[in-house]
């Protein structure tokens, strides 16, 4: 646990996600197979709200999101989040909106890397939520669709239109973004989008595999990488060799770095701390 | 029809380019077959100035751009182009390359996606024109050549030193703009320079059908995708997801969204109007 | 040479490096094979101020970054390196980092296109030397490893967390530098991290052919293709384009661009000056 912890309680039990935490790996997973995991306004809060004091905690070395039943996520509700939306004012649309972004720029900045374990269809905001995790390990009968253009609404979505030119290129993207056309695993892994191809039926399993390694790791070192490589795209070269430099120079007085060189120097593997 | 149209009348006639408006879909042709489509100071003017006409009339949805003959476009003409900008003045220099760029923002910038229809020879200007276009609709018979160093020229012309990296990455960009080599569909579709590869000879009728397709759907949502993904290549991280938060709340007060919703529930498909 | 050297003297003889310039064509081999070119603080230090100088001397036109032996670069080395920064202070830390990254900013700024010449191991910091490279030419038994985090550190060393999303997109780069696993020559040609891939044994040989041809071409027209591409990575769109614009403005007065004129009209190949 950290120390920089307040008065902010954890919370006892969330009411919209599937939580466990074991050994340093959070799995959360969206739990409503009946719906194809299909977001709610309290889906979208839990995730805010739990990503958040995990990365004030400082528990989580690695986190996998995965998702229950036949898919990883439908995306948002079309009654519950579409219908629902429908009666909002513009402030509570744009408060909504913003919401959603939120989840995206958690799991693009909190300190641990984030795996998706993707199955079956990951479409709409389950597709960016997948997009934004540092990881997509996903099987073969995965498919990615953005398919926000087909129900009206902008293909740029919870930052979708940042995120995607960065991961496939800017003519892929638009065509996803536009088009709101599936994308399936073998096309999806040949533009980049899948990280890791599995099996049949092994995302999952794979999924939390990589997690345990993460967070038996060097965490600090791979946290550090995920952290450069959120910044990094906003920032021009020779900011970003600065940040290198001054992260590298850090990370050099830390115990894992001295760890690595007497193990490497007795022939053993080294015991790895996260510091 | 916008209402945000003031004196300046509607130009008659095209001088440099076939252009036909139906049904909100416009088709523009470069029309100088027996010179390979090759550019003059003339048609870029007419580029220039339709694309921002079109812009502020708001009359189309979808934009074809097309070359008749054995191929797309071969670039600015070596004659009436090379051999002219030999005898301009350093201002006049500059005032046609500031010309050529224009051309290229306004693609890239005007409210309606635009779909390169690719058959033949893409090469100089002919390249960067469908380069920035939103999608590239190519026979397996297309090619891609940046030549500008060929001429003697930077690789980085109308802002092919800007797209090419955010399309295909900084390595494949590096070698297309440096070497001027072709590019052959295979290879373009590979790198993700081609949206959509078509039979051989059916790149046209490919790109139209795509563009009636957006000129039918909901057209606000596609135009608000091209205008997101244009601005988000260049803005961080926490900006793109505000905007993106702030767009999505404008299109749920749409009417697009609303027959989505409506049509959805109704077990009907949607009539987009485009707003 | 350049009219704009002053009384710094040329360096006359490289400790750590073996030089070559022939007409134009340097070429720089990391030479101790015993140790898989392993990067020492004198070799780090070398490639710094000899790309300093060569970029202030103009007496160069293409470089070749080659190693000798078994393979391209392992990287900083174990003893010299690793063990040595676990004896600096802070500020010495801070320093070393500095110059790694200044030794990368070098390659990416230098007014000549870089070419890698990758057989066998291209690791930490050998892969991203050539990752900062315009060209890597490899042949099929090469491999590239961001080993960084395996020793305890950041995967964005020297700018590798700027530079590899650039080339080869996030999702393959956070994969690359999170896990530090190796990517073998037929993976690093598909995701865009191979620039042209030679038979078995011949990188070196088309590396160096690749730097005559540039060093005999329009130099000039090379050197500004290399720096909008590196520069225009950092800006947007509308300054992007005004760049190109005013350097063709520059090109079209120079004298390569009136020699592809002339060649063109007299049907005979172009001298190329470089200017």
């Amino acid at each position: 646990m950290s120390p920089f912890t307040g008065s902010a309680a954890r919370t006892g039990r969330w009411e919209h996600l599937r939580v466990d935490l074991t050994d340093g790996v959070a799995t959360v997973t969206l739990a409503r197979p009946d719906k194809l995991n299909a977001l709610t306004f309290g889906a979208y809060a839990d995730l805010r709200d739990l990503l958040a004091e995990l990365s004030r905690e400082r528990a989580v070395r690695a986190l996998v999101l995965a998702g229950e039943g036949r898919g990883f996520c439908s995306g948002g509700d079309v009654d519950e989040i579409i219908g629902a939306t429908l009666s909002l004012d513009t402030a509570q649309l744009l408060d909504f909106n913003r919401m959603t972004g939120q989840v995206v720029r958690a799991v693009r900045e909190c300190p641990f890397p984030v795996i998706a374990a993707v199955h079956g269809v990951a479409a709409g905001a389950g597709a960016v939520l997948a997009l934004a995790a540092d990881f997509r390990v996903a099987d073969p009968g995965a498919r990615f669709v953005f398919l926000f253009t087909r129900v009206g609404l902008s293909g740029g979505d919870m930052g979708a239109a940042y995120l995607l030119p960065r991961v496939v290129g800017l003519g892929h993207a638009t065509r996803l973004l536009m088009l709101g056309e599936p994308v399936r695993a073998p096309e999806a892994e040949r533009i980049g989008l899948i990280s890791r191809l599995t099996d049949e039926g092994h995302a999952d399993e794979a999924a939390r595999a990589l997690a345990r390694r993460l967070a038996d790791g060097p965490a600090l070192a791979y946290a550090q990488t995920k952290a450069l490589l959120t910044a990094e795209l906003d920032m021009p070269l020779a900011a970003a060799v600065e940040l290198d430099a001054s992260t590298q120079a850090l990370l050099m007085n830390g115990e894992d770095y001295a760890e690595f060189h007497a193990a490497f120097t007795e022939k053993r593997p080294p015991k790895w701390r996260g510091r």
